[in-house]
């Protein structure tokens, strides 16, 4: 028998251009003698929909639209669609108004719910807002084959696996106990790194451990700050991967399941290639998510700020990459301040990457503001006041030629200088998509080199060799207020990845006095934080959805306050 | 026996401040022969804490800061505080890992533990990413009293009072068939508009229908966009109020029990009185919040931008009865477009309000922008871009001076404003808080009549009678891009508080074509809100954590385009 599964890129609340390419991906597998298609978690609105789901038109939309669907699709083909329930008895026993489900599409209407039942509520998932979980893992069957159906999360909770439970229930244990032929798993698992990884090893462990073949159908596209990586697959009772999609990309996979076997059939021609390493999945998590954002948006072109320096450098790479080099305006801003070489490599980038560029120095309006503060600033010292002036005039520019000609204003910083609020709040940080916000620096340049190393040297050497500064005053580099990238990245990574203190971070082998000094700016920077557009999420903790913490905070009191700490203007 | 509830204001994280004010309320209380105090949910860290309870160093100083305060206690008093207790079986049946508990303190030790079962999981709050619920409710006895504890939601699932029930569980029947002689419920809810009226009448009704007295203990204070209001409370079995805690200020209030008539003693003397009305409430609110952000953070002075118009006499009137007259900087930016009153009206608040000011002309800042633009802006006509780059170079004027001066920079758009989006990001929207961006345009108008009539007239007739403008070009007026503001904020509220479809909302009575752009507005403007900053929250719906929305978009697809519509520069 002939399963097929349907990776799709869904727009979220596009009701119906989602469910026009469900319908297309259904005639496709259809006329390929595929008798069930798969689509992934809520396919039909795209995930996470977020607080849409809370307008009852919304969903009362979504019902139509499925019901059509299931009208619309060939005869002889059965499509299990993610979709929302509505929860009937809420009002009378208490419970969230909804389930998080998939429906069972076949000769013409919807023959089945199934909901899922482990709701995910932590980093940047809130299901426990909208969401009942379901009590009963169920399964269905076509020409014999009995299918146990699980959504995402519903296969994250094997204490084999994780050496523990995150939930009570345990879907796959229920499934296999009605002696199920197979489970499929309808997912939206969001991209970050090394996650692929683990998913794959999950995926095969419990394969064997249950002795029943898996087929897992993933989300793929980037939805404001998530990006959802595909690699869809399908692992063989053994746990042997039977096939996988492409990773980054829509994709349409055939997998047949063998009656005689009891099982799926490998298939080497339908197992796509990974990215040959992180640095190469990053890249095109970036790209995909850079992509889709500005498509899903409804832009078409971008311009950024070219300082020569490697941030903005890697943007401008991804985003030509992404949207293509017609479509990218880089932008240099020279002030007094600026070394000459802030010009020629960003022109050289701009030549590797045939993208177009202007250039507005900001001498004059720099003269303007001291001119207009001069009588307030008199008898103070050039500080920070003047040097996030120069950023924020920069900011000014970039903002006008996106509302002038229509550009999304792409930001550059990195997540090193996010964390640590090295970073100008209305200056370098405005535009609508912080590309590079989850990188670290260290990942920043490990990216560009690795870019590099594939063919032509989009990255000019210049760029990567020399010591990183904003250039906001004369002779200034990043180290005079940052320790090294590769220390501070690691005492970021324990602190905002793995939770740790202050005391375990030193106790790692890191000088207490540094550490201290980084936490604190961390804790600082919050206000920033909180006012950065979306940055497309590539670890597993971004700042963003997933990092809420408050801003007046005093746990691990951080001696100076606020608004009135920008180390970097 | 007497009881006392103390209403406090913590700050988030600083568990030694915190447990301090424990510590004394109880060494107040005991002096006066109370047997039992009560602190609000969450007391030793404030409420809420978010992400600080992923840190397990935060959840460990919790209970060595709670053990030692047992300890410091007067012996003669029991106390009740809020903390967070780990959930030790969550590795092994699933779980979350902590509780939202509270702990009873008496005789220098921790003799037990309550925790919450109804985990609000809505709007503001995110309680089931951190959270297990409690399995059952407990009570202990004091002086032969029995006494059954909630916390907060506990008590808000009352399917008589609503006409519905939100969670399966109910706390105060498990209670009341446990033959408690008093429930105490311990609280940290955060206000809104009408809040305290549906409070008081749930908890009226629960004490009649249980018959069973109440004690109500509640925080008090801001922090970030929350403000809570107090209002701590008892009611007999009657559902009578027998007192009531100050609004919007600590209180530490004296609670009779009377053993013969089991029953709550009515103290008229420590029933608060009410704000007048409204317009009182929220302004209180507004003052609350404004000046526990500014002391929070750790600033004590604030720079604002005053254009003449009615939002930012209003935030100007709200700093300076926060933190006093002498700690408000107000800046008037005029432009060639402004008007004469823009000014005159300005000097004119400043002077009621005995506020300093300063005037900073951006003339010379618009040609220099024009200069560096000239070349690339060729051929353009003048349109947004020139209106925003007023906005920005006003919005970095003043960040100048938040950065020179240290002061906090209060943003002053409304809540109208900030839904269609007629507001400049980088420009106008700059700030640390946002102070009124809950508050609807028509409801500016109403807490400034209401303050005027209070007694001196703060602000000044000619603001309340003009018309309102941006003045970006020459004789623009709102009502120029916006319907009236009647109408806006009515298509607003349907449209945000109820979730009701622009069908609905045109059914209501609403002109079609207004209702549809209003709603496009909406949602186009959701790219500006995500970068905004905290806004104190005075409605039961307020942009920012209680509003999830996705930028990228397509329900009630709004036909142009998130960062390209500006509709005020």
């Amino acid at each position: 028998m002939k399963i097929a599964i349907a990776q799709l890129n869904p727009t979220i609340g596009d009701l119906s251009g989602n469910a026009r390419q469900i319908l297309e991906a259904a005639q496709q597998a259809a006329s390929q003698g595929v008798s069930l298609l798969l689509t992934p978690e809520l396919s039909l609105c795209g995930y996470p929909p977020r607080d849409l789901l809370l307008q009852p038109a919304f969903v009362r939309s979504m019902a139509d639209t499925l019901n059509q669907l299931a009208k619309d699709l060939p005869p002889q083909i059965a499509v299990l669609v993610g979709t929302v329930v509505p929860n009937d008895r809420a009002v009378q026993t208490g419970g969230k108004p909804l389930f998080n489900s998939i429906a069972l599409l076949q000769d013409g209407d919807v023959q089945q719910y199934f909901h899922k039942r482990l709701l995910p509520t932590y980093d940047v998932f809130d299901e426990d807002r909208y969401f009942e979980p379901g009590q009963a893992s169920m399964a269905f069957a076509i020409d014999s084959l009995k299918i146990g159906v699980t959504i995402c999360e519903d296969l994250w909770n094997d204490e084999e696996f994780w050496g523990k439970r995150s939930y009570e229930a345990s879907p796959i244990e229920d499934l296999v106990a009605q002696q199920v032929n197979l489970i499929v798993n309808l997912s939206a698992s969001p991209f970050h790194m090394g996650k692929q990884r683990i998913r794959q090893a999950m995926l095969h462990h419990a394969a064997i451990r249950y002795q029943t073949p898996i087929i897992y159908a993933n989300q793929v596209g980037g939805n404001d700050d998530l990006i959802f990586d595909g690699n869809s697959s399908g692992f063989d009772r053994r746990g042997e991967m039977t096939c996988r999609a492409n990773a980054f990309e829509p994709d349409l996979v055939l997998v047949e399941y063998d009656h005689t076997q009891q099982d799926l059939c490998l298939n080497p021609n339908q197992i796509a290639p990974q990215p040959e390493n992180d640095d190469a999945e990053m890249w095109s998590a970036l790209v995909l998510g850079l992509r889709d954002y500005v498509r899903k948006c409804g832009f078409s072109k971008v311009v950024l700020g070219l300082s020569g320096g490697i941030d903005s450098s890697l943007v401008a790479a991804v985003a030509m990459m992404a949207i293509g080099a017609e479509n990218v305006l880089g932008v240099l801003m020279p002030s007094p301040y600026s070394s000459k070489h802030s010009i020629t490599d960003a022109v050289q980038l701009a030549q590797n990457l045939a993208i177009k560029t202007e250039i507005l120095p900001i001498g004059d309006l720099m003269q303007s503001y001291d001119r207009t503060l001069a009588e307030l600033f008199a008898d103070t010292e050039f500080g920070l006041a003047e040097e996030n002036l120069q950023s924020r005039i920069r900011g000014n520019l970039l903002m006008a030629l996106s509302n002038k000609f229509g550009h999304l204003l792409l930001s550059t910083g990195n997540k090193s200088e996010m964390a640590v609020g090295y970073c100008t709040l209305y200056g370098d940080m405005n535009g609508g998509l912080a590309v590079i916000a989850d990188v670290p620096k260290t990942k920043v340049y490990s990216i560009c080199q690795w870019l590099n190393s594939t063919g032509q040297k989009l990255i000019p050497a210049h760029v990567i060799v020399k010591p990183p500064s904003a250039e906001l005053k004369p002779g200034q580099v990043d180290q005079d207020s940052l320790p090294p990238y590769d220390i501070l990245d690691d005492i970021l990574h324990q602190f905002i990845h793995d939770n740790r203190s202050p005391d375990e971070i030193v106790a790692s082998g890191h000088d207490a006095a540094t550490v201290e000094r980084v936490i604190k700016l961390v804790i600082r920077a919050e206000f920033k934080r909180k006012q950065a557009p979306p940055g497309l999420k590539v670890t597993d903790r971004a700042f963003g959805t997933g990092w809420r913490m408050p801003i007046a905070n005093r746990w691990l009191p951080a001696a100076a306050h606020p608004a009135t700490i920008t180390i970097k203007p």
